[in-house]
């Protein structure tokens, strides 16, 4: 077990995902000491052996967790800290933080796994330096977290980032799109899903001179676009299973590029880059979550 | 002249536009004690005859200037507080915070006329008790300032707005678009301009069973979706000469809903709405952001 300094307390992460809640023990700066996983069950099962794993852990200071959503970021409500309605078995209306703080009797920083991850790049991974950034992970979905003035943005809800409409060019209009809501909205059209039921096979597997790279690449960098023209973030990071797929970024760097056309003022401060963290952004984060909750 | 009460000190505002100055007195809480128009000519002379305007007035505790743009907002930047390359003849590279905080000797704030407009509607106008939101002008361009969590976002350089690209309906491609750096983005589709080339007339002016309406409504419903979508911002503000076109805004309201499908998680506490400090929004922000400076 690594050596923690008497100035920078222990601290609990829970990355909770809709298969499986990564536990932590570690440091603000973003120190693990101690990782665990375990599969998530139901509700009481999972939250229990959870307690359990941290019991069994030197005692913490704070916890911080973050969860898969829907989840409720407003620490006056009264559902603060709460799955909220979710399709997944058993899980809505789970009052996560609440079993926690008391069950573990310390304070609980809250928030959305992509807001988690996005405050973890944003400290200790990516956007290191920026004064905005956004964080988005393109995968099963399409879901993103944005820091400015150096906090997370909530807002109304939370950002969502994979339900903007993209343009299509003018010979793409084949595809009706894979999101039951909107159709043809980002995720519907970038996310894995919907480039497997599009192409029938993932990004990765489809030959590099594919149309599908170039277009999935379009979609993308009309997002990372717009971010920049509407909230002038000055770094885009561009995580999940998607983005693993060789030359994708650089192809959405060079769609950015053109679609800017060299005007906004801030282009020279802006781009789009992967995460540094990795599979662990979001357990950093839930550290900073857990750092911040100290202070409440 | 108004009765100022004594915690409240008279603090001076500027807003600096491209054809006129509005120069003004007034407090932090948005009364305005006194205010006077000057035509915007030379650098100058402009600056001189509104440092003489000031010293003719009880004098200011700090003073705000909300300008036209492009400026430099980093406090720390060496060109902060001046106006940056623009085609404006003899504006480039004027050091206006620098010459009224030498001239009136007082502390400035400084920031873009549609960011002094959202910090007014943020605290005395259409946005108050927002956690966050987005003040948007479309008038002569777009423009835009935000909001999130009680601080204007600069970012890098600062939002534009405009130059987002909407998606355009399948039988709208008749109209290549009138903005000179990226055609058919949302200010080359429904800034003044734009209309007026496009359909011959202002929008006012056209019937209002015209397809321009339904039309314009739509790209910026586009925007509204996309600041509620990707920044999850709880208001969208929608102001300028544009905006005063009979039930334009009810349309935009409609086809931003459609642009949701019910789907956004805070989707019940946003709000599409027209400003409520009307043609002040400027000149109280700038008060506003002299009452900032005092403290920095």
């Amino acid at each position: 077990m690594a050596t923690v300094s008497t100035d920078r307390p222990l601290l609990g992460a829970i990355e909770a995902g809709g298969t499986k809640f990564v536990l932590a023990t570690g440091t603000a700066d973003g120190v693990i000491v101690s990782r665990h996983t375990i599969p998530t069950a139901d509700p009481v099962s999972t939250m229990a052996a959870a307690s359990d794993w941290f019991d069994a852990q030197p005692a913490i200071a704070a916890l911080g967790i973050a969860s898969f959503g829907p989840v409720e970021l407003d620490r006056r409500a009264p559902l603060w800290g709460h799955i909220l309605e979710t399709p997944k078995p058993g899980w809505s209306n789970c009052d996560l933080a609440g079993h926690f703080m008391s069950d573990l009797g310390v304070p609980v920083g809250f928030d959305t796994d992509v807001n988690g991850a996005a405050l973890g790049e944003f400290h200790l991974g990516a956007g290191r330096g920026t004064s905005g950034m956004a964080y988005v992970t393109v995968g099963t979905g399409i879901g993103g977290g944005v820091i400015v003035n150096g906090q997370i943005v909530h807002g109304a809800g939370h950002p969502e980032m994979g339900h903007i409409y993209p343009r299509r060019a003018a010979d793409d209009h084949e595809f009706a799109g894979a999101c039951p809501f909107h159709g043809d909205c980002l995720e519907g059209l970038s996310s894995g899903p919907a480039i497997l039921s599009r192409w029938g096979k993932t990004l990765s597997d489809l030959p590099a001179e594919h149309e599908a790279h170039c277009r999935v690449a379009g979609y993308l960098a009309q997002l990372c676009h717009t971010l920049f023209a509407s909230l002038a973030v000055e770094r885009v990071i561009l995580g999940g299973g998607v983005m693993k797929t060789p030359g994708l970024l650089a192809r959405i760097q060079e769609a950015t590029m053109n679609a800017g056309a060299n005007y906004l003022p801030g282009r020279s401060r802006q781009s789009v880059v992967m995460p540094k963290l990795g599979e662990n952004a979001g357990i950093t984060g839930a550290f900073l979550l857990a750092e911040e909750a100290r202070s409440i």
